[in-house]
């Protein structure tokens, strides 16, 4: 691997100019942007994208869920970096997850074509589907299905909240789900990088512009059922109430003690969902639904701590003769990214004189599906306030090009360009 | 007023064979019966009770809202005793609440034409419509129409949840809300009587056939809204977190101690509803609007204790970095039953040799309306497990047919039958 000394650089107001075009494109005004993968803000993403990369003479490939592929079609026999990220968002999203790293790694794209750099590997952009889990409550889908994690059988399986299937609602789409599945060939592909917004305040509360992820938090989601006896809450006296919501207050409660108890670096704890019934004004609730989710960069802690609130739920529905039923819905484990990949990202970045922070990541990203696989790193820039999954996540512009900039000198690195 | 000594009684299987078929015509199986006012399951309900009245040759009358009333047509000069109930339920509420009162009148009137007793003053059987709220959210609907509470103008102001107004739905359903305001009649109405299940556990603990009700809960609902921050469940440390479900949940713990700080006899405060955003797992919630409902006999109980609980919000709010909001959403004062009404009543178990209870009455009923116009009373029977409001809502038949032989009793009395 020689070393980059083009000191090539993306075209930054052309990169903040296609984040605005996306924003506009597909946001809900007031509301942020809720772009779920298969829908219509969907299809004007992929539409633009595709533009784009037509524009600059670049293949444009779809697989059977979805999932986008662009790239340099007169490489067709090289070795392949990979560098992408999703386009999808949660409900009321922001402006930057996902489309952030797409769109960067489409400006390296531009930006080699114009400075006909010649490579010894092709990088090629890959566009995850259904990353947020939005539709089917299933996260990293489309890099779960690349890496044969998810399989034919998982088309039938994967259901949205009105009872739909993936295999269905790509049908409809005018894909060809069960033809056959694309599994990444890791005979041709040798590398894959990732940037994304931190999502957190790690970065900005250290002052520093780039991360360098070297390790992702695993994650555990538990949901709980919790059933009590629903009354009218006028003709109920409090003696021998047998309140859900009550009972569920008290464990959120005790979710929120745990992940405190773990302490700032080890992990988090947290109830973001809840389902009252019948959930009316006048009426004692009779049962309460939550999630609790425990992610943590040792798996050891996030066993541990879901055994805690465990027993600390059991305790309080004894306590209040309430019924208490748990099932898991989702682990993972916490994952290394390549050592060797964080070390060639550690000295790109010297080389640029750019400070790092060498760093965990709490969210779980598609990068994380291809890491047994294939070396992989990931990349983060700072979210103003730790914000996101929320319509006021934001980052400041400079970051943003920095983050691509430095995008650009790790890939040009990783393909053995001149 | 003479005494009844014709010991008239009901037609016990009669009474629970109607109560049965209004069950079967609108339950929906196994989720109980969600019967609202203007709807398919409400005209069902209406024309079963409309085929009855017409085969003992009632008349029957629609007032512009809906409220329905059937009596005589022979007594329309005599002074007139009211006596009847609600068919609305709440979402998937019980088989009885309403609908046993209702039906036991006409039970009532059916035993008054088999027997041909002749009376002084006439029974009629009032239904009132909308008492639930469960569609406008403002409970008593059909009985503020009859007294002057509500006016046209709220027609307009009332709407449901998709936001149409209570006048548009009425017109829709073939009502002419807008030609005219039916106000009862004080001149002609003497007297009111509800007869309803108790929907509490009192009279079940006491081992009492039988409640006269003397008091009425005052009601106050307030809805509290947190604000916090939402954020990505997994990339924000637990230090520095402004979860505003969290918040709810130490708020909701509070409202519960405060209820039960009041003691068993003096009220009750409960959390029923709360909706938390955007409610996905992955998401610390940023914010979560709930009501805090308190009821007691006592106006300066119900006054304190929501007070108490705005300060202990207040408290949790500030500790926690939250932005705390608060409207009112509703106000009753609690109420008495008028003395000399509960003293016939009371005479009138008596000499039927049944125990009685006297009591209070948590939930506000459609004759707490009347009271200040007329003398009214109202006879609770008690409720399996003191559940309401739920499918599992139940009273042991021997109960029902005891009560309803009372209704009739203390009509006969209160229309100087022979």
């Amino acid at each position: 691997m020689k070393s980059n000394d083009s000191g090539m650089r993306v075209n930054g107001s052309r990169l903040l100019e296609d984040l605005e075009k996306m924003k506009e494109k597909t946001e809900t005004p007031g509301k942020g942007v809720t772009r779920f993968s298969y829908g219509a803000m969907d299809r004007e993403a992929r539409d633009y994208l595709r533009e784009c990369a037509e524009a600059i003479g670049l293949f444009v490939k779809t697989d059977p869920v979805g999932n986008l592929f662009f790239g340099f079609p007169e490489d067709k026999d090289k070795p392949v970096i990979l560098a992408g990220s999703h386009i999808d968002t949660v409900q009321n999203g922001g402006w930057l997850d996902g489309i952030y790293g797409t769109l960067s790694v489409l400006e390296a794209l531009r930006r080699i074509r114009e400075e006909k750099a010649e490579c010894g590997k092709t990088i090629q952009l890959v566009v995850f589907a259904e990353e947020e889990g939005s539709n089917f409550g299933s996260t990293l889908t489309g890099s779960k299905f690349l890496t044969g994690k998810y399989g034919t059988k998982d088309l039938d399986s994967l259901k949205n909240q009105e009872g739909v299937s993936l295999g269905e609602i790509l049908a409809k789409e005018g894909y060809s789900p069960y033809d056959s599945v694309m599994l990444l060939d890791w005979r041709r592909i040798q590398g894959m990088l990732e940037l994304h917004i931190e999502q957190g305040p790690i970065l900005e509360s250290h002052g520093v512009g780039l991360g360098i992820v070297d390790r992702i938090y695993g994650m555990k989601v538990n949901e709980f059922t919790l059933t009590g006896v629903g009354n009218h809450a006028g003709a109920s006296p409090m003696k021998g109430r047998q309140d859900a919501l009550a009972a569920a207050a008290a464990g959120i409660l005790e979710v929120e003690r745990c992940g405190r108890e773990l302490g700032e670096e080890e992990g988090v704890a947290t109830v973001g969902r809840i389902q009252v019934l019948p959930n009316g004004s006048n009426v004692i609730p009779g049962q309460a639904t939550f999630t609790v989710e425990v992610r943590s960069a040792n798996e050891e802690s996030i066993h541990a701590i879901m055994e805690e609130i465990l027993l600390r739920m059991e305790e309080i529905c004894n306590k209040r003769n309430i019924r208490c039923h748990y099932r898991e819905v989702a682990f993972s484990k916490p994952d290394s990214m390549n050592p060797r990949m964080v070390a060639l990202l550690e000295k790109t970045a010297t080389r640029m004189g750019e400070p790092y922070l060498i760093m965990n990541s709490g969210a779980v990203h598609d990068a994380c599906m291809l890491a047994p696989f294939v070396p992989t790193g990931m990349i983060f820039v700072p979210s103003i306030g730790g914000r996101s999954h929320v319509p006021q996540e934001d980052t400041r512009p400079e970051d943003l090009i920095r983050g691509a900039d430095y995008l650009l000198a790790a890939l040009l690195q990783l393909a053995d360009c001149k």
